[in-house]
């Protein structure tokens, strides 16, 4: 007997009828013969209709209380999908995130797991019960207060919970049937990927791809947790999440790039005339960090020996744009830089391919297919198995097609023994 | 410096708006130098709107993932409130029924409070805050679960911890301005009721007047603890429910008569040619006790001496009617009686005060005023401080309206003493 933890997002649940289907998945899993214990995320719209009335009610809601507010949103899906089980006549019973005991620090809409201690979920287990948690959710160990965890918050409850019960996997249901190498509506030759590593899979959800949310797979390779992202709308296999996708003694032509990603969410801020002394750069940054703004890419220019000044430029959200334009200017005079410039029309589209390790010449390959393509790289950055660049955001399609073909990530080009896996 | 303990309904937090003027309401409470504590009920139909979400999941949900969902409703009314007084620069805190220490049994539903431990209520009030409770809802004692507490569970949160905390007041707020003789709606020279004894206010509620719920007054007699009724929409004095309405000095023209109370939601059942043995009518409440069905009146014809058979009639909520059918059907055999007559056009008015303990006479006058308002008496029931008749539906107004009149509770007829009273 297995002990599976699923989690099925706000569009799984979205109305009475889906809940009745994910109800109806849940009891299968069951009745094979497993120990199943299941987050759910709030229905549909739920969270943003909430989000609605507290910005009827104040513009600037203190964290406790719009957690508090929030909350309510998975006590609904929760409460209704152990409704639907016990109506297909199985056991179930709801919990919290301070019922399930998922301990957290006490920063208020993005508060970290410190501790779980699923003692009732457990209890709920060894009488035969379905166990139903609300994701996003937990209680602060110092104040007691209801928290939520921030963005991707149920799926890192779903690999939390998972780890501390000991799971045999963490299924994740989405509306897709798995990670695919590519967006499918850029790229309708985009295959699903039966199998990636960790690494991968943060390169990919760090580069934009929506699927998996970064500190979830964090969190499941820090266990070792098999994550397994599937679709709520059918019995299909969909991507599992390893550490070592090929250790199964299964001969398969490993591709050397796993997928393409892309992102239109970033903007570009480029500092010009710097002038080029120790800790300018530093200052920037620091300034940055001071209004908690994450900086994704950078690039220095090599200083000019006639002016001894520099440009450099990074990308951030678009979202941040303002706040980090206003505390630049803030210390233009006492950095001496000439002007600042702001271009939110980019996009970022990445390789990632833990086989980039071993295989030379695929930047050279990458770019050679964006310059076919027509495509101007306007930055560069690399780690070990990734290689992003950012471009014109109306070139990201044609740079994400270019890349996939290039690369032989298409499905007719694609050798059938890539599908051979048996999955798990 | 007073505590004072609020509880506005779900009317009163319908909508942002409303929100925000009770959050004034709140705050000016506070600024006058008072402790406060505020209970809340769900925002507006919150509560239908989650039973029918339920209803479409499954036509029999578990009591305790009903509980869980409907405590959704208070935990989004409580929140905003909370936030709309931060708004005004006051600091507030919501509470759940658990945080705030409302103990229950396990009775999904319908939980009975055994115990309130509100520490978190008192350091909140300590450091200067205003607590939030969510009414209705607590968590049962044996197994951590979260429960409701029924109808009028709101009022009855406040009260209790309003005794919990040993607060100065329990201020009830509602749409209306206090108790009245009458209901304004069928009698529109009904006068709002200034003080009234505990006694007199459980009578009125369990005879139909909706502002206050038994249960709430109850509560509030056994602790002593003053109820305040009063309307969300002005600062007018409300109604005062305490022990002794009279014992201030003020001399005042008593009443005999404190309000006329009426209940259309009842039917009678009438169980015809009952044969007149020791412990058949034992035999049909036994019954009807074993399907969970509140009896309120009951009438015994004296028996036929040629039949040895006797009727005996009962009313009960109308929406029983079917169950206590049924019940009764299965055992009419056993019984030997001959039929079962229902009629649920009927209606229940009673005169409630405790003047009519040393007033005799009270009964033929209002049994008087209903013949010669042409009101045919079906059923009578009293009690020490009540009179109750059920008449056909469709007379109700009329016998309303003529109780109303010959005990003098008309504004017109009232002398101006009786709102000389000081409130409290």
């Amino acid at each position: 007997m297995a002990l599976v933890v699923q989690k099925y997002g706000g569009s799984s649940v979205a109305e009475a009828s889906r809940i009745k289907r994910v109800a109806q998945r849940i009891v299968a899993t069951k009745k094979a013969g497993n120990d199943v214990v299941v987050i759910v995320s709030a229905m549909g719209d739920t969270t943003d209709e909430l989000l609605e009335l507290a910005q009827q009610v104040t513009p600037l809601p203190p964290g406790r209380e719009l957690d508090m507010l929030l909350t309510a949103g998975e006590r609904i899906s929760m409460a209704l999908l152990a409704m639907a089980i016990a109506n297909l006549g199985h056991e179930a019973r709801s919990f919290t995130g301070s019922q399930a005991g998922v301990i957290t620090d006490s920063t208020h809409g993005k508060a970290r797991i410190i501790d779980v201690t699923p003692g009732r979920i457990q209890e709920a287990l060894q009488v035969g019960q379905i166990a139903i948690v609300a994701g996003f959710q937990g209680v602060s160990q110092d104040t007691k207060d209801i928290t939520t965890l921030g963005r991707g918050g149920s799926d890192t409850t779903a690999v939390a919970l998972a780890a501390a019960l000991d799971a045999d996997v963490c299924e994740i249901y989405t509306d897709v049937d798995g990670i695919f190498t590519a967006d499918p509506r850029i790229v309708p030759a985009a295959r699903q990927i039966p199998r990636i590593s960790y690494d991968e899979a943060m390169e990919m959800a760090a580069c934009g791809a929506k699927i998996l949310h970064l500190r979830c797979v964090e969190y499941a390779r820090r266990f070792g947790l098999p994550i397994h992202v599937r679709s709520s709308f059918s019995s299909r296999e969909g991507t599992w999440v390893v550490s070592d996708p090929n250790n199964e003694g299964i001969e398969m032509e490993q591709p050397i790039i796993s997928g393409v990603a892309h992102d239109r969410s970033e903007a570009k801020i480029t500092v010009v005339g710097v002038p080029d002394k120790v800790g300018e750069a530093a200052a920037i940054f620091r300034t940055l960090a001071d209004v908690e703004i994450n900086i994704d890419m950078i690039v220095q220019n090599i200083s000019a020996a006639a002016t001894g000044r520099t440009d450099i430029s990074f990308t951030l959200p678009s979202a941040d744009g303002t706040v980090a334009v206003t505390a630049l200017k803030r210390i233009q005079e006492e950095i001496g830089f000439e002007k600042l410039l702001f271009d939110d029309q980019i996009g970022k589209v990445s390789l990632v391919g833990a086989g980039m390790r071993s295989h030379p010449g695929v930047t050279a390959k990458f770019f050679g297919a964006l310059a076919d393509a027509g495509v101007n790289i306007e930055m560069i950055s690399t780690s070990e198995i990734r290689i992003s660049v950012i471009v014109g955001q109306d070139e990201v399609d044609s740079a994400v097609t270019a890349a996939h073909r290039a690369f032989d990530l298409d499905v007719d080009q694609v050798e059938a023994v890539i599908y051979g896996g048996t999955g798990r």
